[in-house]
């Protein structure tokens, strides 16, 4: 049985535990893309005490042409938009991609345009695309599985954390975290797009997916933010100092979609610098009959990304060419043996 | 586009709860088989205020030839010895079986030879045969879903608990609610069965369901239990007495199954009657990398039940012809509209 070849593309946090779990899995990696460490050996740089006589390069299409591979996993950016570019030229090299970019586990509503040109171009090339992460099995899977106890469904009501001092100074800055509070009302008031980046989407994708599983169809879709302020001062490790009381330490985005089945749809995402003794959260409410409730303590956000990243590339090289998103894709579980155990014949 | 239609072959707490939900979805009633309430018609027996001009009776086989219909609804019994001839009759009148039988879940280790005759009938009618309720998301599912996120696991670990006071005192008494410490300790020592009917299998089937889902290999099945015994009386609903101190009020359950790939499946039952404040837990945890939590704050345990055997009947009349386990059938999903949508055409 002949072993999956894939490329790094994007080897930086997430990107360096993706390429460490695929190398654990049997895959063969056969070139590497960053703009940071070009020229150092794979191996060294995500720290698995060999080389793997991969170097990484800046020179995405140099790599693509030269380098055989079945899949490219793409951990470079959130948003559409910024990773139209990567993801295209992997599908016109001939490879099928799966990436990080939290818009593109749901992009049709978001991102039509973008999506619509790259379901083309990948069935042009004979690829699939698919978006994956954190989400495909904590923000999406595990609550439309959870659906199956259900016999009537009023509203389904998710609420996440995640921590600002974990994810570094960049993420902390989208989340508005050591604003002043003044600021970010009038940004708020005048109708601003919050988070500061265009990158951060906020649980709407996991809904939309969700919503996309369970056949339903989405009317109106609301987003709303709060930033968060506390009356004492917080020490941030990101940034590295206090952040004072009454200034900003992260936002409440709220994503609520209703649904022509009358199904309402309604998830908030935390972002903040955390105090002393918080954890993670991801918990969902499924209301209706009977009402279900279910928690993750502590859920692994980063770790897990790249674990279901990985567990998710057989299945990406099974599936028809296209755009194809996770609630088409079969269950996710944990997969046990070498990868190319798991692709169909 | 044609309803389905269904026998409901036992109308009892669970069953009543399955009647209903499927006239709220669609399913055309054809006959319903008890042997309480016979000659009511099954409307006035679940509740819903209206006839269904469908007389209960106990003559399950007079039921069966008269009646056409696409698959039957077992709530009857929990083991595979005592639903089989429930099961092999509606096979050989031509309708696919779902039943709430706890262990026929996953019968091929437990009951083989049950299980093999009931494989055979099944194909030679065409029909398909399926056991599922609350294990099907809550113990076997969601858990398999979970470990989408792992990159490795060494054991699979679980906690649940369920309210004698709540299933009864036919369950209770399997249980061991009530009886002297001093007998069921005796009864341990002599290594006699424990719970006391053999009705109750308490997980295994569900770690079996797991494992096979995973594409593992069970290799040693080991089955402890010890009594719960309170310092204090505790009130009992079901007995409709206080249980002295010192006397028995449930028992811990626990399947230890250790797998040829060396991952540990380990859960613990505690079925037992609830001191106040109380509630159901379903909890577990997956260790490896990384270590994840999951747990539902008081599952719905009956009419979660119910729910999970409704929502499943078109992927069992879709499925292919045999005994099909639930790790064999698609993610389970809440079906929002009326059943017959979601038959393969």
């Amino acid at each position: 049985m002949e072993k999956i070849k894939a490329v790094s593309y994007g080897v930086g946090n997430i990107g360096r535990d993706i390429a460490r779990f695929m190398v654990d899995k049997g895959v063969i990696i056969t070139g590497a893309i960053d703009v940071k460490n070009v020229g150092k050996d794979l191996g060294d740089v995500i720290g698995i005490g060999r080389k793997l006589n991969v170097e990484i390069s800046d020179k995405a299409d140099e790599v693509l042409s030269r380098t055989a591979a079945d899949i490219a996993l793409i951990a470079v950016a959130t948003s559409m938009e910024k990773i139209y570019p990567h993801v295209k030229r992997c599908l016109e090299a001939g490879l099928n991609v799966i990436t990080t970019s939290e818009e593109a586990s749901y992009p049709w509503t978001s991102s039509p345009a973008i999506a619509a040109k790259l379901d083309r171009i990948a069935k042009e090339n004979g690829g699939t695309v698919t978006g994956s992460g954190m989400q495909d099995v904590f923000w999406a899977n595990l609550i439309t599985t959870l659906t199956g106890a259900a016999h009537r469904i009023e509203s389904i009501e998710g609420r996440t954390s995640i921590n600002m001092d974990e994810l570094g100074p960049m993420v902390a800055e989208f989340y508005a975290v050591g604003k002043k509070a003044d600021d970010i009302y009038k940004m708020i008031e005048k109708n601003e797009k919050l988070p500061l980046g265009d990158e951060v989407v906020c649980l709407r994708m996991d809904l939309e997916n969700q919503i996309s599983d369970l056949g339903l169809t989405a009317k109106t879709i609301t987003e709303s933010v709060k930033p968060i302020i506390l009356d004492h001062d917080l020490p941030s490790k990101a940034f590295n100092k206090d952040i004072p009381a009454g200034d900003v330490t992260g936002l409440d985005n709220t994503i609520v979609i209703d649904t022509v089945e009358g199904i309402l749809f309604k998830a908030t995402q935390t972002a903040k610098v955390y105090e002393k003794g918080e954890q993670d959260i991801n918990e969902w409410i499924i209301k209706g009959e009977p009402t279900i409730h279910m928690r993750n303590d502590n859920p692994p956000t980063l770790l897990g990304t790249s674990s279901q990243i990985v567990n998710r590339i057989p299945d990406v090289i099974n599936a028809r060419p296209g755009y194809v998103t996770i609630d088409e894709l079969p269950k996710l579980v944990c997969k046990i043996r070498s990868l190319e155990h798991y692709l169909n014949t």
